[in-house]
């Protein structure tokens, strides 16, 4: 049976990094419902991470998106997301919103879009090197929605050239994380639309070059614990983008649609070692609160990325590798389903207590009167949102 | 071989309605590109819709959808729309896009809301009689995003209640169109997700409620020409929502994903005599054409249907039908396939002429100018778009 | 919070019905592997069966397959079985293994092929006399793998004729349930494709036919729990074949897959009262176990459905539905998830221990001494399979 | 426009191999159905292939599969093939029918079922020397059913191992064509389930190994003609099998379920420089003709792949190219589908003509009298099938 102290060390020194995004409004394409309270800058949005991190103790790495989060002083940004004991995590760049990127951005046919692209690119490393940020994330919408509308190969051609670029620029402790996704917004083609062409790239790339897996970016049918054992093999993954889905892209808070893949996923992470902060796996979440209260929705997601992770802590190795080897389907399977059917919420309670905090993050943050605070006082102004 | 003036009679009486706000802009939730020269009311989307007729010549219905394309006289439109050589097709309900429908609309927990969305419907009813449409088309956004969030047996029972009201207030030669879809806006339930329930609302309703397939509203797999044959045969097939897919409710022209599928969903309706006026399925479509122009795409996507039903008038149903009996599986899937690999541009050109037409729908749209027109001169102004 | 008492109960009160087949070897288009000590006869599998009923206490019916378990007396049988504490459960007929059926059975294009494939669904109907069983399960493997190759609509009109003689013929107490499945072997049409198909059928046969819900026969992305919720409001639930899948109709072990979709639809149950035996949802196995040892296979799924049922009956359905009519989204979810998170482990060992039986079933069968005993004892004879 | 004597020139020279287990009985997990007149061993399946090949005229290669064509003397097997006018093909090795093989073979726990898959591996390149094979193709049913049933990583390590082994057995000459497949036989996981895990090991391995596309081996919503681009743009498209699918992996006859597909994978070979016989792309099929007969069932699949190579020839290179790099996306669109909707059948049969052909294969077969003979001449004796 695994040691319960180096089990709660483990989980103690975990951190789940939330995105600045997911405190402000979004929604489909039919309506993005407006909530009360909602962060009308950058700033505000520290101000609610600062509670999610007071809550649980293990997020307090904040992901920006650019231009959503743009500031005049991003030093300024990082001092003050500091003193509320968070720091600024990935930087996302944005090369979707703008009339220019319709056809794309960096693989769209004109080489001026390109460029523009590319600079924005450019810009978001300075960034980073202002925020102190480690990780660049990169998701293109580029794709094509009619078949003959643009040639794929080209549009490789011109993506890698982008790709080198950027990865020039980056500093020595940097890396670029290179997301994909099936589909939407393209609809027929979509420029890095699998693991497998992610990995090709950053393969060419070098070792700053790494694959960053969303939980909803896969076809129906997918194994993604597969893919995370597969890139941790090849040292090629870089973190995660969390968030749970039971159609498409659905954006839903991780852990709410199937528990039990993120418990398998979390279980190759700590098989292959992608728990120690040295492998440099991010934890971070990418989630869309439509309709749910943002703070509270991200409070639970990142329990449930915890209760995850100590159930994979708690796994039986010695017992499932035993069985593996004999060839006993059942007992392997046994093993590892008896992690899974513990209830590991009384465990978390106590690591939260040692650390600290409130047993219980939810109760704990509903104790601060935070989300009435801000529905009075952020009055006026213009909400954050996916569009804005 | 079929008689090839039947052929050509059938496809100049087919009809096929265009959608008002696929004239408008559209897009991704990621999204909304604008493009010059779309619509800034009902009245210029019929002007832009008389040019698809002018081009096709099968086009005269112009689907409204409400409130989208509310104006203050309901028979004024209709009869601007007359002026032009078009009437007024289905009305399309929206009860999606209020503050108050977060959580729903006619399956709402809250009474109040409940009552608000049947309000609209019937006012909806209202509409179509003023524009002498016989079509309710009814959509739901209704559904949960998480597990538990609401009760989906006591959600349905709201539905049939509302749906009840609205029947009852159909007049005499009104129809209500109850459509489906699996998924999106709503991700974890969708309170009309698959036909079988749209089918079992409208048994209990009465015969003038009838189930409307959307092409693009099922899951990877489904055999959707076995929906429409099945829906034939109960006489409870009201029409289609035409547009085309690769993953999910991409929206696209239709007949540009899967240009077989369409065909063989076309071979179901003519084989089942569905396209008989007198049976009264609506052909109508349903995209978004978020990257295209609007207007060329919405002739391109008219010419795809008529391509795929001049098709499916061809199959030679006597070779078919004898290799089928005789269980003869390569000849009955060569007959099929021989209509369809048949080349029938030449005969649309020649039904186009005997209706005298251009034989280039296209190249007719290109001639009038009218492209450039509406640029240059609809400056100014709010732009059509799903969110206004 | 659930009274203990009740949800204990209800525990000790369901049934699992287990399938006679899932005793013999089964697998894969590929390859069926042979294992030591697997029955030879229907006898033999019944003296499996007595084995998972004495490990679990709550599987005591097994369902038949004909041919595949045909005897000459199946009063014998029946008795043979009761001697065993067994009772023989639903008939389930086999129309697809016999050359004629190539192209179909009951919706074949020959007259003579759909009557023997009546004639074979009458016998069984027959069988059910003889053995006292209450419901004919029926799941036709018609279909058409090209299109064209044969005609849905006439297909449809077959099915209907031959499920309506099966009807004639059931006595008072009999039942039919018509199971539906999305492809396989079919790959083009199915003619009882999903389960708005099976309805539609069921709803003209009258109230002795329902509709089955196997949980492995859908697209991807069905939302399986909501059929359960919809039929049982219908009242066409008529019962499940458990198992599960990743991707296909894989049967693999109920609750192996997807542990939380098992919790759901189980949950729909509970809410909607199908556990109390008078709404007559039956809960059948229909596994394979291709690669691991049967029996312990099939005790592990009964505990299974026990586990997910467990979590069901614990809801706190005051706080959820508190929650639900409220709107708030996060609170109605966690009161479900606070069910499933639970360890029910411990509950259902004091149920068992409480019903005279040793709190792990597992042990229990491995203490017998059966498997060792039967691939000494099981020597020589045709095992039986799927093709057997 | 395309030169029109270089279209039938680059018809001329495709070859399209045809595999020898389609020429035998197969079929589903549920039943295998026998046809009058299958090949009773190798012999017989290539005097089958030399009537396609007599039919077609582009189809002279015959895969084999070990040891379902296991003969004593396999110079001798390849100078029959000689004297017919057929080369054999390459050379598929069969890791997935012995006992051993139930929890995997070149990724077993056990490293004397590796063993002993190796050394078949090993023994299909001997077999390869005597036939003057060029390509060995490898499909691995390896993965496992249930989670925790095997360590993924472990697999990966041992699969990486046995490919090395193989690869450095190569001739000079002869390739290693890695095959991947989403899922079954293994459910759970799959060892090399997509085309990334594939190109990964192919590229650690060298030039002589190279991925094969199965174009029913991916998830729903996979755009495989990206695939296919990618792989061309990376030296990495080793060659294809053919087959169309409507669910999961149907090996129905390619081009039968979505012919739109198969040209639009074609388009991306012929603008990728795939079907130069330089690039050694294979184009192979990999079919199972369950319910239709066998040798004209392969006549039609090798007319569709190649009708869909004769319309992406006729692709307008230039329009296409001009209206791609203005960004016009009906344009690039029509100009894809101009080709798409032309009647390559005229032209097809003037190819033939011109190759001393008959200019209707089908009818060409029929007339040989071919499946009449074998009918009444090949009684008695073991008909050939997956299972033997």
């Amino acid at each position: 049976m695994p040691d319960l102290s180096a089990v709660k060390a483990a989980l103690k020194s975990q951190r789940i990094e939330t995105p600045s995004w997911a405190y402000g409004n979004s929604g489909t394409r039919f309506k993005v419902f407006r909530q009360a309270g909602v962060p009308r800058d950058p700033y505000e949005k520290l101000d609610d991470a600062a509670q999610v991190q007071a809550a649980t103790g293990v997020a307090p790495a904040v992901a920006l998106h650019i231009p959503w989060d743009r500031v005049d002083d991003y030093a300024a940004l990082a001092a003050y997301a500091k003193d509320r004991g968070l720091t600024v995590g990935a930087i996302n760049a944005n090369v979707f919103q703008d009339d220019d990127y319709k056809l794309g951005s960096v693989s769209h046919p004109d080489p001026a879009v390109r460029r523009k692209a590319l600079d924005h690119l450019l810009e978001c490393v300075d960034i980073m090197d202002a925020t102190g940020s480690r990780d660049l994330k990169l998701w293109f919408a580029d794709g094509t929605n009619y078949p003959g509308q643009d040639d794929i190969t080209a549009r490789q051609d011109r993506l890698a050239a982008s790709l080198a670029a950027v990865y020039e620029r980056l500093g020595a402790d940097q890396r670029m994380l290179l997301e994909y996704k099936l589909f939407e917004p393209a609809f027929y083609t979509t420029d890095v639309p699998d693991w497998g062409t992610s990995y090709a790239h950053c393969l060419k790339l070098g070792d700053k070059a790494q694959v960053v897996v969303d939980t909803g970016h896969h076809a129906p049918g997918t194994n993604i614990e597969f893919i995370v054992a597969f890139l941790l093999r090849e040292r090629k993954l870089g973190g995660f983008d969390f968030n749970s889905r039971f159609y498409a892209d659905d954006d839903l808070m991780v852990g709410s649609a199937d528990p039990f893949q993120l418990f398998r996923i979390m279980h190759e992470v700590v098989r292959n070692g992608g728990l120690a902060p040295a492998t440099g796996v991010a934890f971070m979440l990418d989630q869309s609160h439509n309709i749910e209260a943002k703070i509270p929705a991200i409070i639970r997601s990142v329990m449930n990325v915890q209760e995850a992770t100590a159930k994979a802590l708690l796994v039986d190795t010695t017992a499932l590798t035993a069985a593996q080897q004999a060839g006993d389907v059942l007992e392997a399977n046994a093993a590892l389903m008896d992690a899974y059917n513990t209830d590991v919420r009384p465990l978390l309670a106590e690591v939260r207590e040692e650390l600290g905090l409130h047993p219980d993050p939810m109760a704990a943050y509903r104790a601060t009167g935070h989300a009435e605070k801000i529905a009075a006082e952020r009055i006026g102004g213009q909400q954050a949102g996916w569009d804005a």
